[in-house]
């Protein structure tokens, strides 16, 4: 005991080490349930997914009120990791109509390259389309951007990025049902499509659409 | 107790009375999951939904394996509602892309009108965008044959269905969060933006949006 407080009042560091415990608890929470999310098992019970966490079933409580801040914070985690993905590919592209445009094909290849990430987005439904996480508010400023160089002939942002990010969710579940359907060729019409509903001509549409993707990390 | 007997031998509508009695506990049952699901509260207990039906505990079972089959059975009785309210303000209109987009704009109208029921459908997410019941087949049928008549350029039929279906329900979002915006102008640029995506023109698009609607019920 003397030894042990001894150690407590020498080592500044012990915080730290619990801190990186109670990060690694609550990552593999997250991890778990981001899991559950992509199978469509959210009717399970904390002790299943403290299970499946490796983690005590009493460190939950630690970390969430409920299940559904688990939910929330598994979904969200999610949405950054897709956006600092896209953010990442479109770094070097200038035009936001290209940004845009690269940010909805890389996503509908998603779900042949990372089947989990893509099952919790379509799994995620609606309630984050307008999120402040995520490839919602780039799409957001992408579009924007493309009205103001007059690319783009939208007059509620908002409204265009509600329709894109459903009709992204509408790919995903399309994609789920054709497992054999070539992702990149659907996903491109898609693309286009969302492009010619945003103003351009189809020629246009197409024109950008055919354009070389940037490298891709799994290239 | 004799009396009883009597009255089931000689009551051949008895099975019909008992028949009936099962009908109104399931459709009690069906309306109690409709207005959960409205207000987005699936993690409810059995008890808490026969509380709510107004029916006993026990009688759940007779219908539903679990609330999985009983959240089913609500969004597909939901699905059939609004296909059938579609397929009704729509009978006597001869023109497959005005037929599509009367479904449009009458759809992007219910948050307002029938508030439950756009809950039920932005709540019940993309599972059901491809789904055999509602509007979802009468919308492909249109899409064919509004291809077939040349008003559309559509390579895959079911993409744009599943881009429709989801962009639909990014809308019903976007009103909901929302509450004082116009859903009569929200729906129709909504309806004018997926025509495009389809191949219409924005001037014959807005043509076809600025049409009077059919007489709706609440007119």
């Amino acid at each position: 005991m003397p030894k042990q407080s001894a150690a407590e009042v020498q080592a500044p560091e012990l915080p730290t080490r619990v801190d990186r415990r109670k990060a690694r608890t609550r990552s593999a929470l997250i991890g778990a349930a981001q899991a559950l999310l992509a199978e469509g098992r959210v009717e399970v019970s904390i002790q299943e997914i403290t299970d499946r966490a490796d983690v005590g079933f009493g460190s939950f409580y630690n970390h969430f009120a409920d299940k559904a801040e688990l939910w929330d914070a598994a979904i969200i985690d999610t949405l950054r990791q897709h956006g600092d993905f896209v953010a990442a590919v479109t770094a070097d592209l200038a035009d936001p109509a290209e940004v845009f445009s690269v940010g909805l094909r890389v996503t509908g290849r998603l779900p042949r390259q990372f089947p989990q990430l893509a099952q919790v987005l379509a799994n995620s439904g609606t309630k984050y389309l307008l999120s402040d996480e995520g490839l919602a508010p780039q799409a957001l400023r992408d579009i924007r951007a493309a009205v103001a160089t007059g690319r783009f002939d939208v007059e509620d942002a908002e409204l265009a990025l509600a329709m894109t990010g459903g009709s992204l969710l509408g790919l995903l579940q399309l994609l789920d049902s054709r497992p054999d359907a070539d992702a990149e060729q659907l996903a491109d019409e898609f693309a286009t499509r969302v492009l010619r509903s945003c103003g351009l001509s189809r020629a246009d549409a197409k024109k950008l659409v055919s354009r070389p993707l940037p490298q891709l990390p799994w290239d």
